[in-house]
């Protein structure tokens, strides 16, 4: 039997936090004189108060959480966070409809970034904070997530890939959790403070540069501008952002050993090399195709190639530059990009770069073993033979992820997209990416997406954002048969 | 070192039988007084010639060939085909191109059926007649190939999938080809021979009877008409390649058990029941699509519908309807069908059923295993269990199908093919299917296509036809290691 208090006092915890960082926003509503204090104090001081009251009802509960609850409590966590996150925007009015509400919320809390708002500038401050808040309290979710606890659920290989952060024993769920948040939680605040400060000193004011900290660092891509980073022609300003969102798709782990000076673990890490191998050459290939179809100036050239490279590879859908404008092969680069995704344990979504690492390598492999069918030749990561059972998972994780993908293309098709659009809305929602291709490309939005497409592609989100197996164990029979 | 007299002894026999089967037109050409007759008896004899010299210089060669000059034999035997099949076309004119004639003639060695032809009316019979018998040609040696050669070679788990037909002992690769190819070849042509009467009876006259025939049971598609089966308005005639369509793209070691009386063989195949299982799903699919939009009555709808998921998911490529016509989703449905293929063991192309099967049966496998991380949950095909290195080289089978196929994809987008039509090119390119989408779509041909790109859809072909790994083997450093 699930244990259902321990289920719902967590929720209780979720909506109590829920509430009170709604209300962070107001003092910036305060200073602009905007119209949406009352909303935020009421829809704060409520959700919290439901919250606490779930908490003293279930106060009495066990400590320690099975690994079937720990499916249930992360899967329902997102979802009750985006149900209740996108309250105050339908109270205000600033988004009229719930669905759109969900959406632009889920899009937050998945650090997706894909948008429905036709004129972001028209809302006030305070929503607009809650509205980057989201993608910054998600990925802080995901960094606990894909380190401590998806690790433990034996979910897509994580255990191998960031099982790094020197901590107390796997086996109980509360003690580890707790001390990764502590460790890393650290490390995501002080990166967003340092770029706070360094987009104040490119000149970018307050209010926008803590709304775009958080977002960055979150790998989010909401932005406080309808025209996303393109509206600041401050080069300081993009080479900021490029090097967060770099930092924001790096292993967390990895922060943290650099900042304890324990350069090995970063130097012989494989998916690091493999993330920066794979930027370099993308970037090249963008810069010389642009340079060939004399796009701009050489700097301006290096630096729309590598914002948009590493925006879309970091999952980050930042937009400096159009690149749908730039022909149709960088639309089939930017499109195949959408599928790559940051490092294990950052916030970063996608298929995730030491997936790619193992499967490129994992093939190889099957290519020598026919030669020789008699060798054994194990795949290697970080210097260590990778068992084979985390193969098989990460090969299931990714035809799960191809699977799940081509069918949300085919439901959008049905739903009247065009074919390029239905392919980019899917991948760039399962991806959590935020822009897509046609008309959901970087200059456009979802607001034309009919509800029930914008429903999907929240599920969407979720499914990619908890690594699909998360939620996709609920849905089979196996999870509820005793 | 690799045994270079055998090779070549294999390439000398490959031309004298480009060169006879060449001139097997003529008759036709005769018949219609056609310009054609001189150039494929120049042809066909210098070939032949040219083959038996082969032949006589290295007539003493030893009996049994390796492994490694196996994957050499088989990929230089479907070019050599192609390089020498092309030249007819090229000497008479009705092609003036080289690159235009080897990329028909690599579409139809490769059963692709991808055209470059504006005007196919135009050509003389005897060419016809060669381009419908280089399809035939190309079937019958994948039967061979996937029933015999690729399960010995260790090819993407064919030994599992087909090697049901009793025959000699495994090791010796002259007998067992020998024997395989005497009994399903006999098959092969009986179902030809039996669909050249139908079509007659239809109202079909004999060229274009004996040529359908040819191209249905290769799963080639090659029409003697511009607009395919479109031309033939006869629902008799339209369901008569329906069946024959399905016949040769199903296994035919089922054919063999079948006409033994061995029922039981059929029933257990799991590969045959998912066959008929997603033909049935997806027909009903479109048949319902097709009637919400009021397409036409209920015969027709259900004809056309059958027709065209038929003919995709075989790999064959005739068309009655433009799909494309039909709206986003069917634009959609199309194109995925493109990645099912035939069934293992048929002469169709694609990724196959069998694998599909197995994919998806290892995915549930693994959702199975995250929720009993302790149990043996083996994978099953026709009630035994599969090793995990067949499942092992399927997916990575997979992964180099899908890689390969989005390489090509950016590759046809570098060239200036727009992102709709290079996913179609290369789709259809690596599946044998023969149209694409877009601008390479049911009712459009690649006529238009750079020369470079017509090489480079022309290579994708042969990776298809010979199950990747056959080619792929021969470009990886290890093969040329000793």
């Amino acid at each position: 039997m699930l244990n259902l208090k321990i289920i719902t006092n967590f929720i209780g915890v979720v909506l109590i936090l829920n509430g009170l960082f709604m209300m962070l926003g107001i003092p910036f509503s305060l200073y602009y004189g905007d119209n949406d204090i009352i909303v935020l104090l009421a829809c704060g001081v409520g959700i919290s108060l439901i919250g606490f009251i779930l908490v003293l009802l279930t106060r009495k509960h066990e400590k320690e959480i099975s690994k079937r609850e720990g499916y249930i409590v992360v899967s329902v966590t997102w979802v009750i966070m985006a149900l209740f996150g996108a309250i105050p925007f339908v109270v205000h009015g600033a988004i009229p409809s719930y669905t759109d509400a969900f959406f632009e919320t889920m899009s937050g809390f998945t650090t997706t970034g894909a948008s429905i708002l036709n004129d972001i500038e028209s809302l006030p401050h305070g929503l607009l904070f809650w509205r980057s808040m989201t993608q910054w309290l998600g990925g802080m979710g995901v960094i606990v997530l894909s380190i401590a606890i998806l690790p433990m659920l034996g979910i897509g290989g994580m255990q191998l890939f960031v099982a790094e952060v020197p901590g107390p024993t796997k086996d109980k769920i509360h003690p580890r959790v707790r001390e990764t948040a502590k460790r890393l939680w650290g490390i995501y605040v002080l990166f967003t403070i340092v770029e706070v400060f360094l987009l104040l000193l490119g000149g970018m004011n307050l209010f926008d540069s803590v709304n775009h900290a958080l977002t960055t660092m979150a790998t989010g891509g909401f932005s406080t501008k309808q025209s996303s980073i393109a509206a600041y022609d401050s080069p300081f300003i993009h080479y900021v952002m490029i090097v967060f969102m770099f930092i924001a798709g790096t292993n967390f782990t990895l922060h943290y050993h650099l900042l304890h000076r324990n350069f090995s673990a970063v130097k012989k890490n494989d998916e690091f090399k493999f993330y920066l191998k794979l930027i370099g050459t993308v970037v090249t290939i963008v810069i010389i195709g642009l340079l060939l179809a004399d796009y701009a100036g050489i700097e301006k050239t290096f630096r729309d190639a590598l914002f948009q490279v590493v925006s879309i590879i970091t999952t980050t859908g930042y937009v400096t530059s159009d690149y749908e404008l730039w022909g149709p092969f960088f639309q089939v680069l930017f499109f195949l990009l959408l599928f790559t995704g940051g490092s294990a344990g950052s916030t970063g979504g996608g298929i995730k770069m030491v997936r790619h690492y193992l499967l490129i390598k994992n093939s190889m492999m099957e290519l020598k073993r026919l030669i020789h069918p008699r060798a054994v030749i194990p795949v290697r990561l970080n210097k260590s033979t990778v068992p084979s059972d985390i193969i098989s998972n990460v090969l299931a994780f990714f035809l799960f992820y191809i699977f799940i993908f081509l069918l949300g293309t085919l439901i959008m098709s049905l739903i009247g997209m065009d074919f390029i659009s239905a392919l980019g809305a899917s991948a760039t929602s399962i991806g959590n990416v935020g822009p897509g291709i046609g008309t959901v490309g970087p200059t456009m939005n979802f607001a034309n997406v009919p509800d029930i497409g914008k429903w999907i592609l929240t599920f969407l989100m979720l499914l990619g954002r908890l690594e699909l197996f998360t939620v996709l164990v609920i849905f089979s029979s196996a999870f509820w048969k005793k």
